[in-house]
């Protein structure tokens, strides 16, 4: 399904998924088509919004082709009253994928939604278990790699060493780096510490293709130190660490709007540094790190924050595009064929995953 | 075992642990009894190092009664080592409280240790199925109460709701709040959300005498946005959720230090605003959350951060003094006697708790 990296391929984009939809998205696709004048994406939603708005932006026209869809799948919606809806935007832009006109799907719209009819649509990776959202999070030494964010809120052995093979590849594609470094998050970076399946994950990965890039166990704050490019761990402490952490970097920003507006002298101060304060605002700006990746799948899945803004919304794009390019899905077909190398891991993964779907989707 | 609003009370001091030992407790306990005129202290160590300490600072000379103790329980010592030491600072300041000669201790030493050997000489409090390590966090509206940071890698039901009730008395003694808001974290705010051991604690909480002050479940953000004034939750991701909060804190604070660094017109704002980025800095300083207590004890125990400063140990100090005078333990005892009202509860805790003990503590 990933196409090579010199031929042409589309991405299915949902119109109407996101808080500002369908103009957030419009907006978003002109960006994107701005950076990429190559991309070609198949936009799916309803034609008498969808028209007026590409009427305005003039790289979006060029760039998108229409396709109606009566319905949309709202975020009250749970995953299997959206499963019986045939002619949603998302539903029908995840079709797309599964009939191999797109190599990829882009939506802002509810996040179980989206992981259920991915996964029964465009179905999973053969060898993989279950499926996981990948996100990036900003660390003092460049971007980390962490997942699962939410996908699977109770995982076992197995689960984790399919998470370190993806996040690996997901570094490398997206990310660009040569030989990303990797560690599981525990509550202690000594080997005897934390839960008896971390232990396990931790013994196989050191037996495995990655060996030389396991780092062994990190803890919380080694995610924004960045002691490790890519950080594997179980969707329900994934999804807690990452919104811990931002909700950590949002206090600081706003006890620092009221620093800079607490006195004369520090309004002075706030023209004074500003260039370097904007060049941190818009290095710690949420829109940078938006777009969870559903990897284990079958196609690329990138799930944009339903909240963002058009830059984010752009940037998730960029996020699939780079995937579709760098053969995301041949890369994890790889390092899985390595891993199965390891008689263990069938032995390790004894007790099967809880899907996320089964008990609420984490909200990313 | 504790002492009334008036009457005059004692707390034992591990003069020894911590990377600063002794130097640092001897400075710590010099601050508090500068506060706390009235303090009294045992501490307890290598007489020929305290005492020259204490011929240095005149305040903590007055407050303290020296015990020798020979030995250390060094970081790097497994607890079930450290309970073959009889003549360690750490155990004789237990053993103090054991004896009713002192009321609580604070230690900045091997945290597993500590818990260990507070278990079984102090012993739990009747009722309580697994002592907790609680400790405050800062946030947009207020200190927050966390527990358990890790004292428990894995919980039941049972445990999170009397982490609940010892949190919100927590709340009420150390921090003053009259009556603090509770929520479960969780990977959605939503009721059907999570682990179905989390919806069977929000189950119980809501038909406890707590229930009007339980706010349901909270997310990782909601820690820093201070959407409610204590976050229950088990010792893994606790304990991982604290580290993320505290790196991320971390990464904003030397990011900014890079900014008014980067150019001559950064230096000068920063001395403009400097009066109003000291304030931050000490809101958000580790010291002034130094300190996680070990709840669920029958008696107060205080652990610093082995690698806090003086005015952190001093700080640690004061919470263990806040416990002792507002009765902490009575009124937890009140709560738990409330809370067995509840048939459900004892259902519910079928499944024991993993403590870390068995598998290796977390450190805080």
């Amino acid at each position: 399904m990933a196409a090579s990296m010199s031929a042409p391929f589309t991405l299915a984009i949902d119109g109407m998924g996101g808080d500002r939809a369908p103009d957030m998205i419009v907006r978003g696709l002109n960006i994107a088509a701005e950076r990429h004048p190559d991309a070609k994406f198949l936009l799916v939603g309803d034609e008498a919004r969808l028209n007026p708005l590409l009427a305005r932006y003039k790289r979006a026209r060029g760039a998108c082709t229409v396709r109606h869809a009566p319905d949309v799948i709202t975020n009250d919606l749970k995953p299997t009253q959206a499963l019986r809806m045939r002619g949603t935007s998302m539903r029908m832009a995840i079709d797309a994928v599964a009939a191999g006109e797109a190599s990829g799907v882009v939506s802002a719209g509810n996040t179980g939604a989206l992981l259920t009819l991915a996964k029964i649509i465009i179905k999973t990776l053969p060898g993989i278990d279950r499926p996981a959202m990948a996100g990036i999070a900003p660390s003092a030494r460049g971007d980390v790699v962490m997942l699962d964010l939410g996908a699977n809120v109770q995982c076992d052995v197995r689960n984790l060493v399919e998470f370190a093979v993806m996040g690996e590849v997901f570094a490398r594609t997206v990310l660009g780096l040569p030989s990303p470094s990797l560690g599981v998050l525990n509550v202690g970076s000594e080997e005897q510490k934390g839960l008896e399946m971390l232990r396990q994950t931790a013994d196989l990965l050191r037996e495995s293709h990655i060996a030389a890039q396991f780092h062994g166990f990190v803890e919380g704050h080694d995610i924004g130190a960045g002691t490790v490019d890519v950080v594997v761990t179980d969707g329900f402490t994934g999804n807690i660490a990452l919104k811990t952490g931002e909700g950590a970097l949002r206090l600081v920003g706003d006890m620092l709007k009221q620093v800079f507006r607490s006195s004369f002298s520090s309004r002075i101060a706030y023209l004074l540094a500003r260039p370097a304060l904007e060049r941190l605002r818009e290095w710690l700006d949420p829109s940078r790190y938006n777009g969870a990746v559903f990897v284990g799948l079958n196609g690329v899945v990138v799930k944009s924050h339903g909240g963002t803004d058009a830059n984010g919304f752009a940037h998730a794009v960029d996020v699939g595009m780079d995937m579709v390019v760098h053969h995301f899905n041949d890369r994890i077909r790889e390092g899985l064929a390595r891993m199965s190398g390891l008689a263990a891991i069938k032995a390790a993964g004894a007790a099967p995953a809880v899907p996320a779907a089964d008990s609420g989707l984490a909200t990313v």
